[in-house]
């Protein structure tokens, strides 16, 4: 069969509807097949396509959802404008080892004002969800569905939104969940900028200065390693180096996110730049006294 | 083989650590079998029996949670006092056809502070929950445990607690849980009075008055159904024929509990006797003008 002229390949399945998505997770499941799920927001980067590869490493099947999710963005925040670009996603999913997408529209999401609420407490307290009221019971009401709607054995977050990250594994551990969250490096560019969609928002000027987060970060590392104040000096650099304005820097404990350091530990900033705000992060272990 | 005299009939299997009941929820799933889930606080009644006896109709499997959940007793009710009878309950489990029993412990259940929150929101605003604070979010900390612990297909609860019902449905609806909420119809004595593991605090005089709950709903169901109001002609029959102090009567619509009633409504009511905090409810249609 020849295909017409101005035909695409066809590219891998995708599933719009609950339905449809309950009855191909009940064929694998059936199938005695594991899934792994990994959530994204589209406008794919190397960031996802690094989770892709290392569900189908761990999983028979590799369900990716794109939803931009309306409900972890706040008033005034990029909803409308949040980069989307369904085509490329879907070839980019596909050539990563993607075995079905599930793009489901708002309303399918959300055919209701939920009555009940998932909150995450102290834990949004800190770093982004300081300045994102409510964003990340936005992340918990979708995560939550997801779970229960791919019934995965494990899903991949990406450690760059390690505040998701620690929330989610909150989420898992308090709730019972029957799945894995598996953490994934974050992937960045060869000068060391994290990998973002939101990073097309980027002046020319602002692109050139990204790459002093992750410089900022490595400097309070060095610091906090040696049991000095990391924040002054990362301030000083962000400063001198970037137009953006410092929304916070911290060092917290890690998963747990509280003042007490000593084991696991997340050195975090955001900034904001004209049109986007970069976050970046670095885990690392602090020796006790 | 002999059994040394004193020993009683082995009875069912009981499940006390959450590991033991993964790998028991496991096998059953490897094996491609269903699993009905009856969550109970113990000490159990024939309303439990009927439980069982619908989850062993619709299930190759019926796993029973025996749990007293702290979570959703508030401080000064009968956490300490709740009547507990473990070995009477295996034995009644076991002849009502119930397969495994978990009954773990509270550390089990909760090893720690969770840092995620659940909310029963304002579905906890009306009838139990407004006397109960908190009540609710106790109940859905360790239904959405068990629900994802026991992986079960369907999960059965008693119309009796008709305001947990309606949570929990709400609980699965928003948030994708892939199990059916199935309503059983409540069990009563032979004068009228709905079972439950509390009237063993009633005096003989209490347990003498008690049926009248019933025959109060009843006149207030005749009334609602003319489109009249049924809580005066209520107030005045129980005052008249029980000791007790009425917490609430209300008439909602249901599941969603507003005050608009047209269709599936609740006529609900809490008596306060001595020791006894007695609930009943009818569920009926109200036609619309």
């Amino acid at each position: 069969m020849r295909l017409s002229s101005g035909k695409e390949r066809e590219v891998l399945r995708t599933i719009e509807t609950i339905e449809e998505l309950k009855n191909w997770v009940q064929g694998k499941k059936d199938a005695g097949l594991s899934i792994g799920l990994v959530p994204t927001m589209g406008f794919l980067h190397e960031g996802h396509i690094k989770l892709v590869e290392t569900a189908k490493k761990e999983n028979d099947e590799v369900l990716m959802s794109i939803f931009v999710n309306p409900a972890q963005f706040g008033p005034g925040e990029d909803f409308e404008r949040y980069p989307r670009n369904m085509e490329r996603d879907k070839q980019l999913a596909e050539t990563a080892g993607t075995d079905v997408i599930f793009a489901p529209s708002a309303d399918e999401v959300y055919p209701r004002e939920s009555a009940i609420a998932i909150s995450a407490g102290r834990l949004a307290d800190q770093l982004c969800g300081k300045s994102r009221p409510g964003h990340f019971d936005g992340v918990l009401k979708v995560v939550t569905k997801l779970f229960h709607l791919a019934q995965a054995d494990r899903a991949y977050f990406g450690q760059k939104d390690a505040q998701q990250l620690a929330i989610i594994e909150s989420l898992v551990e308090d709730f019972n969940f029957p799945l894995e969250i598996r953490r994934v490096e974050t992937v960045r560019e060869p000068d060391g900028l994290a990998k973002s969609s939101r990073n097309v928002y980027l002046s020319e000027k602002e692109r050139s200065e990204a790459p002093h987060l992750k410089k900022a970060l490595e400097i309070g590392k060095e610091a906090a390693m040696d049991g000095r104040n990391p924040i002054p000096l990362m301030e000083q650099h962000l400063n001198a180096n970037t137009s953006g304005q410092i929304d916070y820097i911290q060092l917290l404990s890690y998963p747990d996110l509280t003042e007490k350091v000593e084991g696991e530990a997340i050195l975090a900033l955001a900034v904001q730049f004209e049109k986007a705000r970069l976050i970046d992060n670095l885990l690392f272990n602090i020796k006790g006294n």
